[in-house]
Formats: structure tokens, C-alpha cells, sequence
């Protein structure tokens, strides 16, 4: 064992914080700091320079990048005769806010974090483990690189924990989840084919989406059906189901 | 000189392709049939197997991950004190259509894609060098993996071609924009702040945009200005404009 490793392991004051990252991840970190920032929620962050705060958001960002890309080039090799779309679709669902959640509390993420539970209300609450899986994918990036990181990811995230064959075969079906959610909540729903805009392709389906008579999500499509989905879609999202 | 790279340069029957490759990227490819598919485009592919193209489009999707994720490092570190929405914003700015179209070809690649102009209508043309280029960042990540692509776009593309800090400063003004757009085309346009759904935060605005008395866009924000910002994005979206 190097002497720097016996180290972190063994003497250093942080030993206690590393031994949890590698029973966590699997190897040993290098910059420890980098992996405290990206377990760090806003609502703990301190201010670092004028309105910047120390929380994992930028680290986010980064890690989100870094995942997307290595998903892309897992995806493209293991399905060499599909096309961009599904590609596309699947890298979404696999990188989904409710997938990565449910990966981060698998991983006992919810240990790890730290953030104040009285400044948040419960839906954020749960997209905050998803955030920090993808903070700590920007850590691991920063500190060991990118093939670093994209084995890290294929052996012991995607081939133990992700059944990509199984996300492949599940569809996300919006119109029903609205549905759904509009009787839970007594709401109507209707889907409403609408005028094309003058000088659109007339080919163009436009279908607008509301509930209890208000547009909460619009869809243009080349056919009727996939106008609905669309607009099922921005609708969940506008209602944040 | 190492014998195959003086092979390609001088004595293979593609030493002319390898020398117009060479002179565009200032590196000697190695997989030459990867940089010919990012150039194809799929309205002169062929049929590999059952429905799926030679053509490069799921390069494009491979490209774009990787040229996102290396934006996304370049800018984290460009920009220590900004958080992950300047990041995400100036991002996008980067890798928009119109300026990867501009610089695909500002780089010459209408000399080098391969395409059946017939197939084609103007606008689509438009974005086909700058899908074509992010094919060939697709191309040059499997011919020479993640740190090598990297570099190439730090040092031949970022450095040499984009304007960082101006970009910086060109605000995407997506308000005025649809405003003029409607102008232009004779239409009424008004933002109006409508009710929030039952259960939701009531910090939230929810602005819906409206042409002609359609709703063509909706966002939802912490204050009134951003609530309309977005609405009017979605809007240009709807719109295409």
C-alpha cells in the first residue's frame, strides 16, 4: 500500500470520512473536500464571495454533463443498430430525477448529505438525492479524471444497479400519469386539437392540454396522437407531477 | 515519423482524404471510416440492417454529450464564482445551433459533408454543418478517447474560434424577440399572470403568454419578470421563432 494511502486510511484526521467514501464508492478519494461539497445542499451553504454560495449546484452541473455523456457512449455501444432517438430516450430515462433518486438512496446517500429539513418542503426533499448523486459524479470527475470516472460508473453503478433492458422496455406513459393525477386531485382534463398558426405546416397537429380549463402544456406534433403526448408531457411538467 | 502514420500520410490509397482531414483538424485521424460517417448525411445514407442509416446522426448524439461535458469543465473553471445557472445558460449559448453552424463552417465542412442537396430545404441545411460537427466530435472521441478530444477543442476550437466573454455579454432576450416577431406579423400579443393551481406554492408566478388569444407558452417563476421570460422562451419555441 502506497504510503500517501496508509496514510488517509489510517492516520489522517479525515480517516473516518474516507473509510465511509470507500466502503461508499469503492476506491479511496483523492481531494476530500471536493466530495463534502458535493454532499452539500444549499440550504447549509455558506456564502464563499459575494452571493456565491459553497453548495454542490456547480458540481452538479458538472457531474450531470459528465454522466450524460458517459450514459451516451454506453448507450451508442450497446445498441449499435438503433437510432438517435432511442438513444436519446433512453439515456432520459435512465438519467430521470426519480431513477437517480431512487439509485442515491440504494447507495445511502441519505446518510451522507447534509442539508436543513426545515428549509425545504417535501418534493424538493426528494430531488436532492438525485442532485448529489450528480455533484459527486462532478467530484469524482474533478479528482480522478474521465475514464476514471466512466469505469467507476460502468462497474459499479450501471452494471449493479441499473437494469437498462428492463428501463428500455418501460415506457413513460405522461397522458396516463396526468390523467391519473387530475382524478386524484377532482380536476377535468381535456386535450384540445387548436388552430395552426398561420404560415405552419399544415401538417402540424397542435394540441393544448388543460386542466380544470386552464392550458398547462401545449404539443405539436405530425400526428394527432403524438401532439397529445407532447403536450401530456410540458403538462406534467408545468403541474410538476 | 512512426511508419504508419508516414503509411497513411504518403502510400494508402486514402492518403488524400487523410491529408484534407489533417489540414481541417491539425491531427492525423486514425479510424477514417468514423470521420467519413460524421460528414454523411442521412439524405445520402444507406441501409446497414432493418430501417437503421449509415448516416451520422447518432455520432451527433454520441458528439453532443461529449462537447456538452466539455464545455460544462471548461466553463466551471473559467468561472469560479458563478453558479450552475450562469453556467447552464452560457453553455447553451455556446452550443446553439447558430453558432456550431457558423463555426462548421467558418472550420470548411461545406466543402467536406456529403449530402443530397434535393432532399434537403433551406432551413434544414442551415443545421446540418452544425450537426455534422458535432458528429465529428462524436468521430474523434472513439478514434482517440476522452482526454485527447478534449484538448483538441480547448486548443483548436474554444481557444481559436469562440469568443467566450462575448457571448457572455449577448443576452438571448427571448421577450423582445416574440414581441417583434409579432409585430412583424400583424399579432396581438399580452402576458398575463394567471392563477396558481390549488396546493402549490404561492411564492410561485405563473405568466402565460398568448397570441392572437392563443397560448402559445407558460412559465412559472419566483418573480413576475422571470415568469414572463420563460413563458415568452416557450413561446419562440412553440413558434419557431
Amino acid at each position: 500500500m502506497p504510503i500517501s494511502r496508509f496514510y488517509k486510511l489510517y492516520l489522517s484526521p479525515n480517516r473516518k470520512y474516507v473509510k465511509v467514501l470507500k466502503n461508499l464508492l469503492g476506491f479511496v478519494p483523492g481531494n476530500l473536500s471536493l466530495y463534502r461539497l458535493a454532499f452539500r445542499h444549499k440550504s447549509v451553504a455558506q456564502n464563499v464571495k459575494k452571493g456565491v454560495k459553497n453548495s454542490n449546484e456547480r458540481l452538479e452541473f458538472l457531474g450531470d454533463a459528465v454522466l450524460g455523456s458517459v450514459i451516451a457512449e454506453v448507450l451508442f455501444k450497446l445498441y449499435p443498430y438503433e437510432d438517435e432517438g432511442f438513444l436519446t430516450e433512453l439515456r432520459s430515462k435512465i438519467v430521470s430525477r426519480v431513477n437517480l433518486n431512487q439509485l442515491a438512496r440504494k447507495l445511502g446517500f441519505d446518510k451522507l448529505i447534509e442539508f436543513d429539513s426545515r428549509a425545504l418542503n417535501s418534493s424538493r426533499q426528494g430531488s436532492l438525492l438525485g442532485d448529489a448523486f450528480e455533484a459527486l459524479i462532478g467530484a469524482i470527475y474533478l479528482d480522478k479524471g474521465y475514464d476514471f470516472t466512466k469505469k467507476f460508473l460502468i462497474n459499479n453503478i450501471i452494471k449493479t444497479h441499473i437494469d437498462i433492458r428492463k428501463l428500455e422496455q418501460t415506457e413513460t406513459n405522461f397522458k396516463s400519469k396526468l390523467i391519473e393525477w387530475c382524478q386524484r386531485h377532482s380536476k377535468d382534463i381535456s386535450f384540445d386539437l387548436i388552430n395552426n398558426l398561420d404560415g405552419e405546416n399544415v401538417k402540424l397537429f397542435t394540441v393544448q392540454a388543460s386542466v380544470d380549463g386552464e392550458a398547462v402544456g401545449m404539443g405539436k406534433e405530425f400526428s394527432k396522437k403524438n401532439a397529445e403526448k407532447l403536450a401530456a408531457e410540458k403538462a406534467c411538467e408545468t403541474l410538476g407531477i
